[in-house]
């Protein structure tokens, strides 16, 4: 099996399996309870909110455990919204943003807020530029992603916050959701306010996450409750799933750091065989983050090919999980104006540092074949 | 150890532990991804569904899946207030509420809504009557757990549910979380239209839970995105979670009816007991719930009480874990306007179906020790 779907889910690390099930098993008290078991629970955890706040360079206060990606972007974005109201209803954000950020602007343009959502180049590129020049005095928020999740666009976030730190009423949330592990961000030296991490894209589980929230700023919470997570995030809180996540940060870390290179250079060698295919359009920009890559074969419906695809045990996806209920057109290669034939035909190669470049052989032999097969030109 | 804080949080059963681990094992695809991989876990998923539904007595798509009972709640009342806030903007709860209700009812106040806390009786019961005299023509919600979390009452649910069906205009929320195994709550015959499960309080996994939502009723997600969960719940799927939840729900199924009179039981054994001794004072009411009993023993710092307890490897709760971290009186024994030196002294016993009779005794052997050594009469 060659699993080239990653940026939908990875698989798991089995330490993260393991040390979850060991805390579920062992450390199963409610944190919150006053006897020396919840004691030992709450301690395990806040140790864990440490571990991560050191990782990400900030502190244990400024990191809320969440349920994942889109409890992270919409807390971040709703959170912010309701909270800071009083003080103006307009936010900013780009026009190819995950579900999880779009259509949650768009819940709060049925309460009343604004939205400005920016446009793209050909690339998927926001232009921080742009951006400010749609900042008005009632605007409260920027959000954008760090790593585009479709076409693995990286984002000018630096220049984005650096611009936006001149308007200091003015909050910028990050979705890092596609980035951590991958391609850098600094909390350290990029003055960023909110931003969103999840588990199951870095071989932790499902169901965990993190959400940064620069200390100081105020959030109208998504579930209260028992005022949990610094009053952001109140429910009895899943120290095993936290400890699985933390894990699954640390592991990413120490793969970025010493494989990082080997990612780069199998994407490197899909774009160069890719690249040679009179059928195959590249949709990514070549420097694009090291996991992800969009191509198009236009003419093929590309969940014909996935299936094809798929009865040869390798697996990519067409465009992103996240909206693959919806029809087979990217709303985002259709913000970068691609041609009507590349927006209805793209696939998502997405690789991790479980993937090895001796599956990109068998990978081009397969994805060729299956090409030739769909075009008319050769056999199954 | 006697654990008898299950209330709070329970002991995962075994099972539930070891499914959860093969699925985020073998099922770790996206259940949205386009090939065969991702719908292999979307059947698993549906299917485990399904079977909740069967045990619910409700439709499947009726079920959707949470991270807990916080998150349950939440989505129940600020889906059904943002959405419907055109024909309405009041809403009723009750003074004894669980902190994810009454604090989510304290946030929609800020954001305009208004909410009615009907009183208490002296044992917790909330009076039908007295929630009807607050229906008025803008009232678009009740929201009533069916068992208290630090009392054990039992509210009178079908009652209410037969009076608010009266105002077809109100929707109705039941916070079953501390009913569910252990409290018969039938959907089939009593007209609810939301209800609140969470995983961890019946040996499930903590970051699992479900809130039915009755066919048709329209809510405002919480989390906006993929449109997952019938466009209720976005975000990637837990399907390990949800699956050990599904388990833990049939498990916990199984102990209701082969062992509920075993706890009822253990509960009228510890009632007797206490009730003769002098310095302490019963606050639950006798048919209350099998699993919660409250007490309190009046001059004796609850807190102090726990520890000397733990000591002995006795583990039970000052009034509810989720309200823990504030100081020690418990406001729901102050809304049953009990006395100062009983709300303040307050200890919840709180048993499962991993509990024996046989535990009984040296739980009061060291309870009557400790009571008599705290108040100066006797050894630790
Ligand atoms: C860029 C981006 N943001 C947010 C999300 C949502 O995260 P989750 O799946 O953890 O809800 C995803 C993945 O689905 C994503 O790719
Ligand atoms: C009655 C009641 N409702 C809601 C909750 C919240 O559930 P969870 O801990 O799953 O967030 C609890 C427990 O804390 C509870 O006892």
């Amino acid at each position: 099996m060659i699993y080239f779907d990653n940026s939908a889910t990875t698989r798991p690390f089995p330490e993260v399996i393991d040390v979850f099930q060991k805390v579920a098993h062992q450390y199963f008290a409610n944190p919150s309870s006053p006897h020396y078991l919840g004691a030992e629970a709450e301690r395990l955890l806040e140790h864990t909110r440490k571990k991560i706040a050191e990782q990400l360079k900030v502190q244990p206060n400024e990191v809320i455990f969440t349920s994942g990606g889109t409890e992270g972007n919409n807390l971040a974005i709703k959170g912010i919204a309701l909270e800071h109201q009083g003080r103006g209803k307009h936010m900013i954000t780009s026009q190819i943003e995950h579900p999880s950020v779009i259509e949650a602007f768009k819940g709060l343009e049925r309460l009343g807020f604004e939205v400005t959502y920016v446009n793209v180049d050909r690339y998927g590129y926001v232009d921080p530029e742009a951006i400010e020049k749609e900042i008005r005095e009632d605007t409260i928020l920027i959000s954008t992603m760090s790593v585009n999740n479709e076409l693995g666009t990286i984002q000018p976030i630096e220049e984005i916050a650096k611009m936006a730190k001149r308007y200091p009423k003015l909050y910028l949330h990050v979705d890092h959701v596609q980035g951590v592990g991958k391609v850098p961000l600094s909390l350290k030296q990029i003055p960023i306010d909110l931003l969103t991490v999840s588990g199951h894209k870095i071989h932790g589980l499902n169901g965990t996450g993190v959400l940064f929230v620069r200390g100081g700023i105020k959030l109208f919470p998504l579930f209260h409750g028992g005022g949990h997570e610094n009053n952001r995030r109140s429910g009895t809180e899943n120290a095993a799933g936290m400890v699985a996540f933390g894990k699954a940060m640390r592991l990413i870390a120490e793969k970025e750091r010493d494989h990082v290179n080997e990612l780069k250079g199998i994407r490197e060698e899909l774009i160069s065989q890719l690249d040679q295919m009179n059928d195959v359009v590249i949709n990514s920009p070549q420097e694009g983050a090291p996991h992800i890559l969009n191509i198009s074969v236009p003419g093929v419906k590309p969940e014909v090919m996935v299936h094809a695809l798929a009865e040869k045990e390798i697996f990519i996806s067409t465009k992103s999980a996240c909206s693959s209920k919806q029809p087979d057109v990217s709303s985002v290669l259709q913000a970068c104006h691609l041609a009507e034939d590349v927006t209805t035909s793209a696939l998502r190669i997405s690789l991790s540092y479980q993937n090895d470049r001796s599956e990109v052989e068998p990978f081009m032999t397969s994805f060729k074949q299956t090409v030739h097969y769909l075009k008319g030109k050769g056999e199954k």
